[in-house]
């Protein structure tokens, strides 16, 4: 499995990968699912991918050959990400429909990509490509897309994460989000790809952190002491009703 | 969708369950998914239920009827929680094998329910019944099982609830549990059923409580205040490296 997380807000785009594919229990691998297409400050082209390893793996492929080549249209010369979004849609089509045969009947091919980044002349923006190709974009009320291993780390964004939320909140955020999801899910682990689009200053970060590193370690602690402190200053919850006797016998049959 | 809890720890048993079916988004409705067999202090055997409702609600069904018509093998002549857990598994396939036909290959018959609670004589268990009939049992290191939507409220039970957990903490984690599912998923929803077998003291306490009962608002407010707080006094991540230049063109294709 995977996880990844982008979102597209006010001050500019965050977006976190996991590197975590199995095939099995027994066939665990390290591979990147975060890829980056930039020219200059003309252009930057995040893409996040999960599913079918050979199927997203090919459409990286495919989209990396139509640069090479200089196809007609490619991410260097797509003018929208709207139009950039399209191309992925299309590369997706093409290599599911070349790969769907009577071996693979029984094998999910699918797969889903986030393109998010900014051209020059368009406004950033972040999409998500499903399987079938088509997309959708998200907006200041749903700024943020997860796509893999989603549901173990979306309390968290759901209640801290809006349009105007900053950069570097976000990005703690999502980081606590990974920690939920490593901590409950084996298909989803360290290292993490994580790259910061900041709008409003021109700049971009990347890094790769592994879970041995100070902040994974400083979240795995300190967000794990801080919710038990949390729950134990929660009130408890007390039966005000008296308790169940024999003449409560079949009454929640 | 569905979303039950239950808990086998040293103190006594915990079960919540909530209350909301959809089939579609516009055909939801209110239907128990948690039964209670009890016959005065010589035993009590708690049914949680997920999956389709036809067959889950069959299931019961029949095992009730099993009571009334005294069969061979029943909830209130079994002998062990092992057996009673056999007995469910059993009615399970029957059920599902009763319902299999053309015209309904295509619909998910399937269904998971958890046996809990004590017969006399026999240790208090608690066991995961599976579509297919078999099951496995609670222990010390796995105290806990969740059936329907698992995922969203997973991690904070992941991090409080060992064997060692007090009842009160319990119910206290698992309703927190169910405000993190309810908050990110619209098929778990409110009011909940609530039951405890207080094996100590020999008690047992049920209730319905409802979303806009005191303690739900008081978790929904109080925790998620908590979490914003220890979230906020996170430190947060800082890019130690600089920032990406055009030198980076191209290294993360």
């Amino acid at each position: 499995m995977t996880y990844c997380v982008a979102m597209s807000l006010k001050q500019g785009l965050v977006f976190v990968s996991d590197t975590r594919t199995n095939a099995g229990m027994d066939h665990i691998s390290v591979f990147r699912k975060l890829y980056r297409f930039s020219v200059g400050h003309e252009r930057t082209i995040v893409l996040q991918a999960a599913g079918n390893l050979a199927t997203t793996q090919s459409v990286i492929a495919e989209l990396k050959e139509g640069i090479a080549k200089g196809a007609k249209k490619n991410l260097y010369n797509v003018s929208t990400m709207f139009e950039a979004a399209e191309l992925v849609g299309e590369t997706i089509r093409n290599v599911i429909s070349r790969d769907t045969c009577e071996l693979t009947k029984n094998v999910a091919l699918g797969c889903s990509i986030l393109v998010g980044g900014y051209i020059e002349g368009d406004d950033a923006r972040l999409l998500d490509v499903y399987s079938e190709g088509n997309f959708i974009s998200a907006t200041i009320d749903t700024p943020y897309f997860q796509i893999g291993e989603t549901k173990y780390g979306k309390p968290i964004l759901d209640r801290i994460i809006t349009f105007d939320t900053s950069l570097e909140d976000a990005l703690k955020c999502t980081l606590v989000s990974f920690d939920s999801t490593i901590k409950s899910n084996l298909s989803v682990g360290y290292p993490l790809d994580l790259l910061v689009i900041d709008k409003v200053n021109k700049i971009e970060y990347y890094k790769r952190i592994k879970g041995t590193d100070p902040y994974p370690v400083m979240i795995r602690n300190t967000w794990g002491d801080g919710l038990k402190k949390v729950f134990h200053e929660l009130d408890e919850f007390i039966f005000d009703d008296t308790p169940l006797t024999d003449a409560d016998d079949g009454i929640l049959m």
